[in-house]
């Protein structure tokens, strides 16, 4: 297979899409962000990278908290929006319905099937981007989406999904059982 | 909606399954790894965030280069089980065909649609894992993946995904466009 080289690209993708919040002159703000990932299990860490422009870094420098909130497909066009328009310029905290945790400084998404609040571990900048480094404080689901045993299912989660091409995807179907299926390498090899 | 209180949990989900290279003892070594992102754009910048032990992290210790190629659906067996199997233990050099860019120390697979070179800028430890900053030096793409005009289609790349509840996905159908959608906020309003 030949290779194109496209040089220096974020060529990677698809990332869930989330709902980044913070609290900024006492009103919850969240701003639409694809830069999100786990950086730890224990303790759960995960980071988000947002430009220093953004409205919601404020909230988050003042307080060192955070909150990430997974909308569903259901909610694209809510969250598109809230990628769109800057708090810088209009007032957002009306787009969804609010709910607190234990911390009072990072505003959670009831709309949204999963809601996590953080507190600021680490930061730094790149490329004009500040890099949150947030220590998971309580993760909140649907209760309908819990299941009895094992764990929540991603299927009925239906995660907005972001994609390189400037387009949003649903996840598709299930392939198979991680570490597992490469138990068969050794057949096939 | 009544919202379940599941603790610090890390869920979020999917992600793009990486097979995360390096050169250790004059061979290229892939160990499986969900969790990367994207840190900013301008310098393209990602992270890797991988357990201190894996064999992997010794070659980007030693020459602070590393890849990450993403495969298709259609290597889920491979990719698996590069994640079951360690390179302490198990040579994993000829899973894969390698090739290299302009580094010689980032391995980059041939089977892999998407393959990207870094040079790590930065580095620290969460929870037992190392976060690997990476500027991104050079990314390649099946020449067949890049259109004339426009991005790469991210059906046609065809990502494995990994999900909270250990299972692989495929991405499904795309919703509805980025930076556009939220615009029928307001009449929807």
């Amino acid at each position: 297979m030949k290779k194109a080289n496209l040089g220096s690209k974020v060529l990677m993708y698809p990332f869930p899409i989330v709902l980044f919040g913070s609290v900024v002159e006492n009103k919850p703000n969240y701003s639409t962000v694809g830069n999100v990932g786990i950086m730890a299990l224990r303790p759960a860490t995960l980071y988000v990278s947002s430009h220093k422009s953004h409205y919601t870094n404020i909230g988050v420098r003042e307080n060192k908290t955070f909150s990430v909130n997974f909308p569903s497909t259901d909610l694209v066009v809510e969250s598109d929006y809230c990628g769109i328009v800057t708090g810088h310029k209009e007032d957002k905290s009306e787009v969804f319905k609010t709910y607190y945790g234990n911390i009072k400084t990072a505003p959670l998404i009831i709309e949204c099937p999963v809601n996590i609040s953080c507190r600021v571990i680490k930061e730094f900048m790149v490329g004009g981007m500040e890099v949150f480094i947030g220590k998971i404080d309580e993760t909140y689901v649907n209760e309908d989406l819990v299941p009895e045993r094992g764990k929540p299912d991603v299927i009925k989660i239906d995660p907005l999904l972001y994609s390189v091409d400037l387009n949003y995807y649903k996840i598709g179907e299930k392939i198979a059982r991680a570490f597992s299926i490469g138990k068969e390498y050794k057949k096939k090899a």
